[in-house]
């Protein structure tokens, strides 16, 4: 059932936005830090708790509104092993308030490693008799470099615990063009990798029409969005590169099928980071800009 | 300088080996993972002390006669943020025993994130006034599929800390052919990364000839590696595939300059899970593999 959980809620709601969990320091507001600094020092620690409080403030603001948090791991695994605590928790919170989880960690890996990431991310851990959950995803972020070897694990994991992952196929970023675009015979690359992702989760089908393998496709190309949802019909897409980085409404609205399905678009400093910006409660402007973006988004979606 | 002090710790030992640490719960000796159920119950944390404790066994075994260690970080994320935790105390006593570390994690993204990856594996995180180490590395593995941009943040902080990454230029797994083999003009797909990566770390040649950015070229392929080798001549390999997964010193060979420079290959199973196929100590068990593994390397590469 893979992606048939998220697009639920993103019908329930009427908002295909992920709020980007990306809680670099210098996006917190300085008396949270040093609230937590106070009490343990100029230490991981505290910054770790400080990023805890500061994504519950942001989660309890846009529970309601937004389906979905994307926690990018690099941000909480650059304090160490209390910041991956911190994501820990930051997940367990968001999914006790109903929220669907995309972790970002573009893990990759072969065989049983891939396994093991899998089941980091998407399953369980068997400890004598027992299964436990080591990490708190519903989807988890994957590049597909290493070919089908990579992918299939995580497919075996989201099949058994209604999961989901999005493959990297074309990125946001400036220098994607230097082999995401590249031809292959008559096709680029990332045509390639999207063909190929949706080849091996074809067994995975949804109700929506859309397998366990979705795809990273960037917001700010939007031919390549348009030419992506045309050829991976059963590909569910995660739109990032929304605001910040340069991405509008229009152009991620590509990325919809005709009912307005098979994406969610994801904006990350525009919404945590809203209070730099227009000032006031870092909570109440991450909400404000959440409703601003649903808003333009529905506009162009949900025509 | 880059991966100078890794070659002048395999020059000093005379062994271009690094021993992979990936923990999988059925390489444990069970007994170990058993006291500490005892104490701490089925749970995540009772793991983690068995893998760290297991780990510490293997670092004694061998920091006298191999370089490095290669912890692969999924094997330590599937039991969670204690897991994590093993991981980070696995470098510490890595480091206290004078060994190098290369941490597998394959990670990868673009912009400030790269920057908080590197940040978190190879440089520091500044809380306050004070500058803190997230993850004790000497080198990370990351994934090249995002271009220049991905990679770019880790050369910087690279640089700055004297420490490294090797990028995914030709993978060991059978599906590697699926993308990595596709020709783009005259040149497959991973000729390409592995050019973009010599070209990109260019101003970063250390007194061996190699820059800061190598490569990971699967052993299994010995023709690609020698192409590599003459194509890439400042690029510093890692070879995975030894052993288990059908590796041989002879065409591990293929990847070492003609001093017998830059390149270092893996084992992981093969040594850390000899115990189960020997018998005996695991610690001995491994000791015994790794000097055997160094012996049929030297013949091939010490001429």
């Amino acid at each position: 059932m893979s992606f048939a959980r998220l697009q639920d809620k993103i019908n329930q709601m009427q908002n295909p936005t992920v709020v980007g969990l990306d809680p670099d320091l210098a996006h917190i507001p300085p008396e949270i830090l040093d609230k937590h600094i106070a009490k343990t020092g100029e230490t991981l620690e505290a910054a770790s708790h400080a990023v805890y409080e500061f994504n519950v403030g942001l989660i309890d603001a846009v529970c309601d509104i937004v389906p979905a948090v994307k926690p990018q791991s690099a941000y909480y695994e650059v304090l160490g092993p209390h910041g991956v605590m911190a994501l820990n928790q930051t997940c367990q919170y968001a999914k006790s308030k109903g929220m669907y989880i995309i972790l970002d960690g573009k893990r990759n890996d072969i065989g049983s490693t891939a396994a093991a990431y899998s089941a980091a991310y998407l399953g369980t851990t068997k400890i004598g008799n027992t299964e436990l959950t080591p990490f708190t995803a519903d989807a988890l972020t994957v590049n597909a470099y290493l070919g089908s070897d990579g992918i299939k694990p995580f497919i075996e994991t989201a099949t058994k615990h209604d999961k989901a992952v999005f493959a990297l196929v074309r990125t946001s970023n400036p220098s994607a063009v230097e082999l995401q675009d590249k031809m292959i015979g008559e096709e680029k690359l990332y045509t390639l990798v999207g063909d190929l992702m949706e080849e091996i989760s074809k067994d995975t089908i949804d109700k929506y029409g859309y397998t366990c393998v979705g795809a990273v496709v960037g917001a700010t190309y939007p031919q390549e969005a348009e030419f992506l949802r045309k050829r991976l019909k059963h590909t569910f897409f995660l739109i990032p590169g929304y605001g910040a980085q340069g991405g509008s409404a229009e152009t991620a609205a590509n990325a919809f099928d005709e009912k307005g399905h098979g994406a969610i678009v994801n904006s990350s400093r525009g919404i945590i980071a809203a209070w730099k910006k227009h000032g006031g409660d870092y909570a109440t402007a991450a909400r404000n800009e959440a409703i601003i973006m649903r808003d333009q988004l529905r506009k162009v979606i949900y025509k």
